[in-house]
């Protein structure tokens, strides 16, 4: 470990923009400053947990200190201006190579950034690196280590992103998830994970066209991650036909949930003993809170909700597998097949396997699912669950199981985990996840349930 | 002029590969034959049209050669197997670079097959050039002139499309169109143009994310357009998330529709008197046949569509303007400015002024219009109008009015345009518009109507 998690859990919160921010207008801190605390953390911890796989630190301070500027003049181009940030390596950055975890495309550039980090840029942000994906986003790691046990996997694909934030090298990072990508490697490093409603943030000239795959981010805190999202999506919107995530600039208001359906998904039969402990401790203090807790055993639309998640895995796994034939086919015939990892090879088979009317099947599966959870609107606030099955898995051969994420992937609906939970000493992430196209509301509600757990 | 069209009105008929490849399987014909009599006519014309930006006609005749041999084994891959096919210029290609019509991307190339190029090779189609688009397929000319008339546009986006197959050059391409750049030309170039369902080809590795915009083609015969994109669909696809275009492989049975709503559009008053002259004839003929044909006078539901549609123009505009605000942004503060057209640069202006709001404001006023088509699905089978004003303007600075075609983009729907009108001695389409998801019907109805028209 480069930090110990029960100590020194609260690491990425100190690095938190949002509060650093406020004394930024008087001067006495400034988005300078802040980037140069990150720059020593990232220098301090980097070379041990490879999160990046470029950085640009020239260019960032040139930017920071026009934000200075703007700050003290009172006039911030947005809540982040100046925010140090790192993007996931399947994003087009103008200012460096998009290699999406892949030797097919090392050095590659197209020389723009996508609609996402354009965005951020006409915030004010400061794209400070490109983080460490696995192989296209998908299951094949690249080496980045768990900040908190370097002998553990940080988690995927987002693996950079949450090993930088979750040690608080930075205050944000963007990722993306189709299965767990933003959820789970979070949750493995301590940071808050957010998973936008499906379509929620632009994915133009993201490497990422999975339908039921979103862009998110991983932060700080709460305020950090709601700050990023909407800075974008107030400049670029949502994918083309979405309406993109709307509510406040900075985070909505704190409201306390009255009753929250509790999840067990796939996953809770596989879950870690002390994992579940403390689950249900966090449930406790919620109950104890005046919060309604239910769950499959109370209410007959959670017990559906249950029964239609509990195939989340296999119905993503077909729909990937008939959308991700392109670009793995031209990868293999037009470009160099021995370049592609095996789990890349056998994607490509499954994919080949597949037609068109066994796609529109399971499509119509997902199709009924989201229908099922979509009327259960009116019996809950939230749902809460796992964010994994415990702690991060020892070894960086595997990114872990994604069992607890895969039902939001699948159901198009937002979700954030919060750090508040801890497994045999590493951090753990409490999962809740709102409605569709409710994501503001998700996050009235989480801040709430971070309040009380960490009461 | 390089061919009179009164006269030489079924040259792209002439070129069909559906019809020559009753011939394959004898050896009394064959693709390599095929592919050469189109160079041929490539050399003819080429010089004075300028329907393409690059072809490749050394990998052709490999790719021909092999496809000669599967069909005297009796084994095509496909309906489409060695069929020399032009892919307009912003869907990428592996053989060729992809260029957006854009000084920004001369000789640019991602060293991949867009999905539904690869879809084509998978299914034995031969990749022969990329056809000339207008700049990043909106609306700055690119040179290419109407074979018919070569004082007159070809109409755009897809300009070299629809001139090449107009002529006879090939008997396919692949267009885009989100505003009228599939269905305009064809109808100025003589072609037939199909603009699927919305979602109904992949669009992967296609520069072209507008959400009401769609992959089609430019064919010869309905038969050659239908055998193409189910060719694609059934391999690749409908952009992540729809099912993509179904139906049989190869054209589905001829049947008359029953009920036709004419359509007069925003675009009746302002179309050429000729033109209207051309499509009451064609009216009066289906009238002949037993078609019932209905208008905004007859039926509460047309009048319904004719009024949610007369402001297509306008929807779309501001539609296109918030999803086109990226990578509009990064080519002007990325790469560079000075290469955008002027008129790209107002887009951007334009885009630069919208909110989040505005944008979710009229994606509600197209939902809202689409339902109401949807509605009228009992009403009557499909629908007719004109597919321009009239004939190719003179000149080539404008592509002409898309008026006509803007209605089918807007709400999402298929239609095709038939060259089976004339006006002023130039090709003029007849559109044939159906319901979304049911292409293959809309195929048979417009079976019948081409029938009923050319009798």
């Amino acid at each position: 470990m480069v930090l110990n998690f029960s100590i020194e859990k609260s690491e990425a919160e100190r690095c938190s923009f949002d509060i650093a921010s406020k004394n930024f207008l008087d001067g006495s801190d400034s988005p300078s400053s802040f980037l140069e605390r990150c720059v020593n953390k990232i220098n301090r911890f980097e070379e041990k947990i490879g999160a990046f796989v470029n950085t640009d630190f020239e260019n960032s301070r040139v930017a920071a200190e026009k934000s200075d500027g703007r700050w003290l003049k009172g006039t911030p181009l947005s809540a982040i201006d100046g925010m140090p940030i790192a993007i996931k390596d399947v994003m087009e950055t103008a200012n460096m190579p998009t290699e999406q975890g892949s030797p097919l495309f090392t050095n590659w550039s197209s020389g723009r950034d996508c609609a996402a980090v354009a965005a951020l840029r006409e915030a004010g942000a400061v794209i400070v690196a490109k983080s460490v994906t696995t192989e296209f986003a998908a299951t094949q790691p690249r080496d980045t280590r768990n900040p908190w046990d370097l002998s553990r996997t940080p988690g995927g694909s987002s693996s950079g992103s949450a090993a930088s934030v979750g040690i608080g090298m930075l205050p944000a990072a963007l990722g993306t998830q189709v299965i767990g990508s933003i959820i789970r490697p979070a949750s493995f490093c301590g940071a808050v994970g957010y998973k936008p409603s499906v379509g929620g943030i632009n994915r133009g000239g993201s490497f990422d066209g999975f339908s039921q795959s979103c862009t998110g981010v991983l932060g700080a805190t709460l305020s950090d991650s709601w700050n990023v999202v909407r800075a974008i999506t107030s400049r670029a919107g949502g994918d083309a036909g979405s309406l993109g995530v709307l509510g406040p600039l900075k985070i909505p208001p704190t409201r306390q949930p009255k009753i929250i359906a509790s999840l067990e998904t796939a996953g809770w039969h596989i879950a870690d003993e002390n994992a579940k402990i403390a689950f249900q401790k966090a449930l406790t203090k919620l109950q104890d809170s005046d919060i309604t807790v239910i769950s499959r055993n109370d209410n007959t639309f959670v017990s559906d909700i249950e029964d239609v998640i509990f195939d989340s895995v296999a119905i993503s796994r077909d729909i990937n597998a008939w959308e991700g034939k392109w670009p793995l086919n031209t990868y293999a015939l037009d470009m160099d097949a021995s370049k592609l990892s095996d789990s890349s090879k056998e994607r490509l088979q499954a994919a080949n396997k597949m037609n068109q009317s066994e796609y529109a099947a399971v499509v119509e599966r997902r199709a009924n699912a989201r229908a099922v959870y979509s009327k259960a609107q009116k019996e809950f606030d939230i749902c809460v669950t796992l964010s994994a099955t415990g702690a991060a898995p020892i070894g960086l051969g595997s990114t872990g199981d994604p069992v607890f994420t895969v039902p939001t992937s699948m159901l198009g609906i937002p979700s954030v985990t919060l750090p508040v939970l801890e497994c045999n000493g590493m951090p753990l992430g409490l999962q809740v996840i709102g409605f569709e196209g409710h994501d503001a509301e998700l996050f009235s509600f989480a801040s709430a349930i971070e309040e009380k757990i960490k009461q």
